[in-house]
């Protein structure tokens, strides 16, 4: 089998969540794997200068209405939580904590859409250990707090920022990199003509 | 007649050349007039503290590969110029010069092409002046001086920043914003749909 698409994340990101809604079926359909990877996008914008989008001058209040008419376009359900932007430290070590297996990505999943589909607060450990009970997964505020847990996501973060990832969503595509979610019709042409 | 799509650009921006190539035929398939707006975008920098994208760390080289991926998928020339990135003051002055009428947008395009589609350094006034007289327009060089063009330059740049433009290509469509090259399809079908 061909390479997996790898996709980097920050739960905290709007358009990341947009692209997670997406990046799984564009995979299926190029018979691809999709690798998800969150990271803490934060310590990107520590090196590139940037802040969050929406505490910007004139590119927030941009930002704010795009994310949703982003959101119609796609037929996903769309709400800004009253928290963003906010530091999901917690969903993100537990993806690691997982594993990074289906089960992570299902929680995964569900903490995008709890955050940006319904507009919850999931910075809590609380919320996110709901998520994972909700698997019958037990344990993970333990988990979290594992210095191995932890190591990996520090570790994913400098990796992908030591790659030149510096956006969420990211995808790497047999070594091609492409930044947002109004990049996956390239994402799509690109696995379907092998680049151009 | 419809009301135009207002078409927001810096001369030295790589995707609003990449826009430029794309944007009045986008208009003439919806039966659009297309007006054009270069600004200063150094301006807006200024509000919303962004600085030219290839200075910035990791965002540089990503977008370096990114506008001659963008421009090989439209299928246009491009070459970035060695004095990249630079100040348009004279082209940007020059088109309002003209009155911002089918001169000026010849001379646009004539300035875009030469800058990103040839790789040429536009920012010289005797440059600037070589495509007027092209078109059999002399007087550039005094023209451009004349307190009422800079004056014209000037507001077109402010009212653009006061009414939440902050980069480049931008466009205004029957009152909906959409900022980037890369949102030309979704322009393209908000003019279709009126809207989603």
């Amino acid at each position: 089998m061909a390479k997996p698409i790898e996709f980097y994340f920050d739960f905290s990101s709007p358009y990341g969540y947009l692209a997670s809604t997406q990046i799984d079926a564009l995979g299926a359909k190029h018979k691809r794997d999709v690798a998800w990877h969150p990271f803490l996008l934060g310590a990107a914008f520590k090196v590139t200068g940037q802040t969050a989008l929406v505490e910007q001058p004139l590119r927030g209040p941009y930002h704010l209405h795009d994310f949703a008419r982003s959101a119609r376009l796609l037929g996903v359900p769309f709400r800004l939580p009253e928290n963003f932007p906010f530091f999901a430290l917690a969903a993100s070590r537990a993806f690691y904590w997982l594993g990074g297996d289906d089960r992570a990505k299902r929680l995964a999943k569900s903490v995008y859409h709890a955050a940006f589909g319904e507009g919850r607060d999931v910075t809590p450990v609380a919320v996110v250990a709901e998520f994972a009970n909700a698997q019958g997964i037990e344990g993970l505020e333990q988990g979290i707090e594992l210095p191995e847990t932890k190591a990996k996501l520090r570790n994913v973060t400098d990796q992908a920022i030591a790659g030149g990832i510096f956006g969420s969503p990211f995808f790497i595509v047999d070594g091609e990199a492409f930044w947002g979610h109004d990049r996956l019709a390239q994402v799509d042409r690109w696995l379907a003509t092998g680049g151009w």
